[in-house]
C-alpha cells in the first residue's frame, strides 16, 4: 500500500448502487492497467458489494470492504443528517480519511447531506472563510473549473477571493501543464460593472494575482464562459448554480432539437449514416459524463460528489477525477495559495 | 392615419444604420402587404434615410422623416447621456410618444442611454417599483418572456412581483391565445430554497395569482427554463443577465462544435447534402434574429431595444414585435395587472 492513492467510495450512493459504482471501479482498473498505484476502500453492504466485485473479477489486491449498516436516503435533509446518517456508507467513507488511510472520498449520494457531514467530520481549513462546490465545464480549448455551484447562496468579497485561490489550486492539480486564469462572472466586463461585492473582489484579486498563483482576467460575461480565455470561473453559489443549470438546459434543448430535425425526413435519416462518426465525435466531446464530479473545496480533506443519476462510465470519470486530485497534490496547493491571501489582506 | 399603429424608429441606431433599419422596414411592409395598418416615424439623417427608402421603393404613405441632428455614440455612458443626447435620433424617437403621435419606440442604439433617456422622458408608471428589461427566449412549445435581463442588479420581492405582472401582461399581449405561466428562477424547486427575497416573492405571487392574470408555477431551476411548462421567467437583473448570456454562449459553443464535426470528414460533408433541409429547419428554429428585441416594461410608453449587431432580418423581427405589442394592447394589460397588486399588498 506504499505510495498508493487510496480512494474511499460510498458504494451505496446514487441510482443503481452498488452496481454502477463497482462497475465504475472495474472500468477504471481496466483503463489504467499499467498504473497500479490505486486502492479502493469500499463502504456499504458487504454481500451486495462482493457480488458486484466478483461479477467483474476484480482482484482483492485493489480493495477492502468496510461493512456499513445504513444508507443515506435521498429524502434526508441536511438539518437532520448528522443525527440520522451515523455509520452509513456515506458517513464512514468520509470518516475513513480520519480513522483509516483514505486520501479522498467519493459519493454519488445526497448532496446536501454529503456537504454537511463532510464539513462536520473533516472540518473547514482555518483560513478559509467558506468551503465551496467546484465543477468542471467544457470550453473551446480544454476544461473550466467553475465555483461556487450552490454551497453558498450569498457570498462576500473575501469568499470570492478564497474561491479564486482554491479554484486555481484545483486547476493546477488537474492540469499541471497549463496555467490557471481566473475570471469573475459579471454582467459586464468593465471594472465599474456589477455589485459592490464584485467590485471589491476585483480590486483584491488584481493585487493578489501578483503572487503568480493565477492570471487574473477581470470580469467576464456569461457568453464568455466557454471561450477558453479564462479557465477558473468564480461566482457566488446562487449565480453559479443558475449558470450551470441554464447551460445544461440549453445544451439539452439544442441537442434535442437537432435529433428531432435529423429524424424528420428520410433524407435527413440517410445523412446520419454518412455523418455517423462525425456526430459520434461531436457527442463524445460534449458527453456530460466526462465532466461528472463536483469537488468540495476548503475542507481539510478532499470530497468528490458524483451525479446520482450517472451510469458506470460517469462514475468511472469521477474516480479518475479523485485519482488526479491526489496525484496533483491538491491539498498542498490549496494551502500554498491561501497563504498568499492571508499575508495580504489582514 | 386613423387606427394605424405608429412606430417611431431611431433610424441611426446600431451597426450599419440606417441601411439595415430601413431594409427592415421594407421587409416588414413586404411581409405584411395585406395588412396596411402600420406607419413609421423615422428619426435621423434625412438624406441618408431617404436614399435607403428609395432603394426599396417604399411608398411615402408609410412613413414620415423627422430630421435629427446628432447620433448617440456607443461610447456614451448613461451618466452623461441626458446632457449629450438631446435632439439625437434616439432622443427624438422616444420623445415622439409625447410630442407626436408615435405609439412605440424602436432603437438598435446604445442600451444604457436608451434606458436612461426613456425613463426620463416617458416616466415610470406610478405604481411600478422599478422598470425592467424583458426578452424573448425559445422554449420546447413556443416562446418565453424572461425578465429582468439587466436593468436592476439588485431586486426586492416587490420588484419581482411587479416583474411577474408586467411579464404576464407582455406574454398575453404577444400570445393572446395562450395563458401566462409565471415561475421564479431559483436554485431549487422546493418552497424553502433560495434567498429571503425569493421566498417572500413566492408567498406574494401565490396569493396574487388568484386574480387570474397568470398561473403561478413557483420556483424553477435553470435547466427548466426551456421546457415550456412556464413561459414567464422572473428573476433579478443580475441573475437574468447571467442566465441569458450563458445560454447564448452555450448555444454558440454547441453549434460551433457541430459545424466543426460536420466538416471534419468527407463523409460528414456528404451527409450535409442529405440533411440540408433538416439542418436548415433546425437552424431556423433557433435563429436568434427571431428573438431579437428586448422590451422596457414599466414606463408610461413602450420602448423596444433591438440588438445593435443584428441585420435587416433581425431588425424586421423587432419591428414585428413593436406591432404586436401595440396590437395586443400591452399598456392597458399592464395597468390592469398592476391594479391587482396594489389592491393586495398595501
Amino acid at each position: 500500500m506504499n505510495n498508493k492513492i487510496i480512494i474511499a467510495i460510498d458504494a451505496m450512493g446514487g441510482e443503481n448502487a452498488p452496481s454502477k459504482n463497482i462497475e465504475g471501479v472495474s472500468i477504471y482498473l481496466n483503463m489504467n492497467n499499467k498504473q497500479k498505484d490505486v486502492y479502493f476502500n469500499l463502504y456499504g453492504d458487504e454481500i451486495l458489494i462482493k457480488r458486484e466485485l466478483d461479477k467483474y473479477n476484480i482482484s482483492s489486491d485493489y480493495y477492502k470492504i468496510f461493512p456499513s449498516s445504513t444508507i443515506v436516503s435521498d429524502e434526508e435533509t441536511p438539518l437532520t443528517a448528522i443525527k440520522n446518517s451515523k455509520d452509513s456508507s456515506m458517513w464512514n467513507s468520509i470518516n475513513s480519511q480520519i480513522i483509516s488511510n483514505s486520501n479522498i472520498t467519493l459519493s454519488a449520494g445526497n448532496t446536501g447531506v454529503l456537504f454537511v457531514v463532510s464539513r462536520m467530520l473533516l472540518k473547514t481549513i482555518e483560513t478559509v472563510s467558506k468551503p465551496a462546490l467546484a465543477g468542471l465545464w467544457p470550453n473551446e480549448k480544454n476544461t473550466n473549473v467553475v465555483l461556487d455551484l450552490g454551497a453558498n447562496v450569498e457570498c462576500d468579497d473575501k469568499n470570492l477571493v478564497d474561491f479564486s485561490e482554491m479554484g486555481a489550486a484545483l486547476y493546477k492539480a488537474l492540469f499541471p501543464d497549463d496555467n490557471p486564469k481566473v475570471a469573475l462572472l459579471n454582467i459586464g466586463s468593465e471594472e465599474i460593472k456589477g455589485t459592490e461585492v464584485l467590485k471589491k473582489a476585483f480590486a483584491k484579486l488584481k493585487d493578489i494575482s501578483k503572487h503568480g498563483d493565477f492570471e487574473f482576467n477581470g470580469f467576464i460575461e456569461g457568453n464568455k464562459i466557454t471561450d477558453g480565455k479564462s479557465n477558473v470561473i468564480v461566482t457566488d453559489g446562487f449565480t453559479g448554480n443558475i449558470a450551470l443549470k441554464t447551460a445544461e438546459g440549453t445544451a439539452k434543448f439544442i441537442t434535442d432539437s437537432l435529433k428531432k430535425s435529423l429524424s424528420s425526413t428520410i433524407f435527413a435519416k440517410i445523412s446520419v449514416i454518412f455523418s455517423f462518426f462525425a456526430l459520434k465525435k461531436f457527442k463524445s466531446k460534449l458527453d456530460p459524463r466526462k465532466f461528472n464530479g463536483a469537488i468540495f473545496l476548503g475542507l481539510k480533506g478532499p470530497v468528490v460528489k458524483s451525479h446520482g443519476s450517472t451510469d458506470a462510465i460517469g462514475f468511472y470519470y469521477s474516480i479518475d477525477l479523485c485519482y488526479r486530485i491526489i496525484k496533483g497534490d491538491l491539498m498542498n496547493k490549496i494551502k500554498n495559495n491561501l497563504s498568499h491571501i492571508n499575508n495580504e489582506s489582514n
